[in-house]
C-alpha cells in the first residue's frame, strides 16, 4: 500500500521548491528590464568623444538618467531629465530635472521640451545626443507649432469623429517640434544614440511617443487625407504644417529598443536555465484570452509532467480578459488560475505575472498555481469554473496562497506566464 | 529601392513550399494513426506461442484485424470481428465477420459477444487471446447479465436523473458479461494481448468501451451509492449483480494503447524533422477555444519567424468552438483562421487538421493559413473578425485555398494543429 502521509510530504516539498523557483524566476526576469537595468545594458561598450548631452524623457525618465548618470558620470556636459510630477526622486548630479503634465502636457511639458531643443542646439558632428526614451513621453516631451488649445481642440475634433490612433498620430506629428523624427534633427550634425524602453508589443518604434528620434513612414498627403475622411476645417497655420514632411530619414542616428517583453521573456529562459530548467520561449506576443491561454499553458505543463526532464515554457505579451462576471482579478491572475485543473496532482507549476507589479485593480501582480491548488481551492469550497465566470481569481488565489506579490517595479514592459515542469 | 515584383513571386514559391510541406506533415502524420498502422506497430517484434485467439471489436475492427492477419497470417487459430452495419471490407482468412448495432447494442452485438466468449474458453496459460479494440467497442460488444429490454430502462433512468459517464458506466459494468475487466477474466488462465485504438485526450483505459480487457477501479459500494443517491428502484436480479465485483486486478493481461492524439502529434513531429523543421511538440490535450488556441499558435509563429531558423510547434487534442454565429466551419478551420491575421506577411503556416479527415459538418478535414492569406481574404473582401463571429470559416478558407480535403482517413484520434515557421 502506498504511504500517502509520506507522499503527501514529499509533494508538498516538490511543490515549495516550484514555488521558490517561480519567486527567483520572477524577480530575475523584472530586475532585467528595469529600466536602470536596460539603459545600463545600452550603454555598455559605447564609447562617447566630442560633447554628451543627455536628455531623459518619460515616467521611467529619472531612473534611466541615474543609471547613464552612475556609467558615465563627468562624460555627460549636460542634461534634462523630463518626467511626470512626483517622479523626480532627488538630484542626479548637474542634470536639470523638470517634473511635467501627464496624461496631458502642460506648460512644463512645453518649457522642458523647449530646454532639451536649447541644449542640443550648435553641437557638431564629434558631438552625441544620449536620448532616454520612456512610456509617458508623447505628454511630456510636447512643444505644439501652434498654440496649444488649438492643438487639442485638434485632437479633440479626430477623437470624436472617430479617427483611429495611427490616424491622429499622422496629424498631430506635423503640428510638434519634436515628434515624427524632428528632435532627431533639431540635433544634426551631432550623433543621436536613442534608448528606448518599449511597453507596446512588437515594438513599434515609431508609436512610442511617436517617435522623435525614429524617421517618419507617414507624408503630408497621409495627413491631408485625414483631414479630408473626416471633413475637418482647420486654420490656415494648422493647414499650412500640415503641409510641411516629417523627415522620412535621419542620418547618424541610432535606435535601440530595450526593456521589451522579449527581453523580459529572455531574462525568464535565462533563469529558468540558471534554476536547472530546459527553457523554451513560445511567444513574446501573447494577445488571447487569459483564460484560454491558462488552459493552453496548462495543458503544455500536464503534457511533459512526469516525464523526467525539468522543463520551462515562456509566453510573454498581453493577455485580454473577457468580463463575466464582477469579482476582483486581473488577466495574470486569471491566466493562471484557468491551469489549476489541468496541472492537479502533477509536479509542475504555471504563474504568469505583470512587470510592474500590478494586475488589474489589485495590490497583486498575477498568480501562481501547482499541482496541489486544485486540491487547496476544493477544500476551500472553491469552483475554478465559477471562479472565473465571476472574474473573481484574486479571492480564490488568495485563499490558496496563489497570489504573487512584488510591490511596484519601477518598469512596465508586459507580462511574462511561465510553466514549470519538474520532472 | 525594393524589386517588389520578385519580392511577390519569391514570396508565393515560399508558400507553395510551405502548403506541400503542411500536406507531407498531414499525410504522413494521419497514416501513422490509422488502426492498421496501429496494429502492425504493436504486433511488431511480438512472439505469440500456443492457441492464438483474435477478437477485433469497433468502427475500426475490420481493418485492425486485417492488419493483424497480415502479420501473424496462419498463427492465428480462430478469431471474430464484431464492427459496424457496413463496415465489413471483405473476407480476411478464416475469421467470423459480424455487423451489429451501433450506437444502441442489437441482438447481433449480442450473439457475436457470445460467440467471442465460446472461442477463449478453455484455453490455457500456454495460449494467447489478442484483443483488437477500437471506438464504438462500448455497443458492439455487449452481452447485458439481464435482459436487454431491463438494461435499457436502467441506462435511461440514470441518464434521465442527471447521472454523470462515470457514475452511469460504474453501475452498468456490472451488469455485462464482458465490461469492467470481464472479457480478460473470461479469457484466463490464457495470456491477454490487447491493442486499444484511443480517441479520448490523455487515454483513461477503462473508460474505453468500458474496459473490456482493464482492472475496474469501482466497487460494489461505488455502484450501490449511485443507485441511492438517485433513488433507483431496480429490480431483485439487477440488485444481485450490483452486488458482485469486477475484477480489480488482472493477471497475465498487458493493455497496449495506440493510435491516440499522442502517437499523431510524435508522427507530426518526425514529419517535420524529416522535412528540416525543428520540432517541439507542445501539448497532446488541448482543450481550450479554437480560436483562441489559433491566436496563441500564431504569435508563436510571429515571433520566431524571420530569425533563420526552420521551426515546428505542434498541438494535439481537441478544442471547442464557440458559437456566436450560423455560418459552416469546424474547430480546426476557425483555430487555423484564427491565426492568419498574426501571421500575416511572414514566412511561415499555422494549419490544423481532425485525423478522421471531418471537420464539423463540412468535406474539409482542417483549414491551412499562411503568410499571404490576410491579403487574399482581404482581396475577396472578408474580415477575419467578422468571418469568425460568424463561425463561417469555412468559405473563407474556400476563397482562398486554405481548406484541407483528405476524405475519410479510416481513424479517429483527435485533432493536430502544427505551426510551420520557414527561417
Amino acid at each position: 500500500m502506498c504511504d500517502f502521509k509520506t507522499f503527501g510530504v514529499l509533494f508538498m516539498d516538490q511543490n515549495s521548491n516550484l514555488r521558490r523557483d517561480a519567486q527567483a524566476i520572477i524577480t530575475g526576469a523584472i530586475a532585467a528590464v528595469r529600466p536602470d537595468a536596460a539603459v545600463r545594458r545600452a550603454l555598455h561598450g559605447h564609447s562617447f568623444s566630442g560633447k554628451v548631452i543627455l536628455v531623459a524623457v518619460g515616467k521611467a525618465a529619472w531612473s534611466m538618467a541615474r543609471a547613464a548618470h552612475d556609467v558615465l558620470g563627468e562624460l555627460i556636459d549636460a542634461g534634462i531629465v523630463i518626467t511626470k510630477y512626483g517622479h523626480v526622486m532627488g538630484p542626479i548630479g548637474d542634470l536639470e530635472l523638470v517634473e511635467a503634465g501627464h496624461p496631458v502636457p502642460d506648460d512644463n511639458s512645453f518649457s522642458g521640451t523647449t530646454r532639451a531643443l536649447e541644449l542640443v542646439r550648435g553641437l557638431t558632428s564629434e558631438d552625441t545626443v544620449i536620448f532616454l526614451l520612456s512610456g509617458g513621453g508623447s505628454a511630456l516631451f510636447e512643444l505644439p507649432l501652434l498654440p496649444a488649445e488649438e492643438l487639442q481642440d485638434i485632437t479633440n475634433m479626430l477623437l470624436s469623429c472617430g479617427a483611429g490612433i495611427t490616424e491622429i498620430n499622422t496629424v498631430r506629428k506635423r503640428l510638434s517640434a519634436v515628434k515624427g523624427g524632428r528632435f532627431a534633427l533639431s540635433c544634426a550634425p551631432a550623433r543621436v544614440y536613442s534608448v528606448i524602453l518599449s511597453d507596446i508589443i512588437g515594438d513599434p518604434l515609431d508609436m512610442i511617443a511617436s517617435g522623435p528620434t525614429v524617421p517618419d513612414r507617414s507624408t503630408c498627403a497621409d495627413a491631408l487625407a485625414v483631414v479630408n475622411k473626416y471633413g475637418l476645417t482647420l486654420s490656415q497655420g494648422a493647414m499650412e504644417l500640415l503641409n510641411r514632411e516629417t523627415p522620412n530619414e535621419l542620418c547618424d542616428v541610432e535606435n535601440v529598443v530595450t526593456g521589451s517583453v522579449s527581453e523580459l521573456c529572455e531574462a525568464a529562459s535565462r533563469e529558468c536555465s540558471s534554476l536547472g530548467y530546459e527553457p523554451t520561449v513560445l511567444t513574446d506576443r501573447l494577445c488571447c484570452q487569459a483564460r484560454e491561454a491558462g488552459s493552453f499553458l496548462g495543458s503544455v505543463a500536464r503534457t511533459h509532467a512526469g516525464m523526467g526532464r525539468k522543463l520551462a515554457f515562456i509566453a510573454g505579451g498581453e493577455t485580454v480578459v473577457k468580463l463575466t462576471g464582477s469579482g476582483l482579478g486581473g488577466r495574470n491572475q486569471e491566466l493562471a488560475l484557468a491551469a489549476a485543473e489541468e496541472i492537479d496532482g502533477f509536479n509542475c507549476a504555471v504563474f504568469s505575472v505583470g512587470s510592474d507589479g500590478t494586475d488589474g485593480p489589485t495590490d497583486a501582480a498575477g498568480g501562481y498555481v501547482d499541482g496541489a491548488t486544485l486540491s487547496a481551492l476544493k477544500a476551500a469550497a472553491l469552483d475554478v469554473h465559477t471562479v472565473l465566470a465571476d472574474n473573481d481569481a484574486y479571492h480564490a488565489l488568495k485563499a490558496v496562497n496563489g497570489l504573487i506579490i512584488t510591490g511596484p517595479t519601477g518598469t512596465n514592459v508586459n507580462d511574462v506566464a511561465v510553466v514549470l515542469v519538474s520532472g
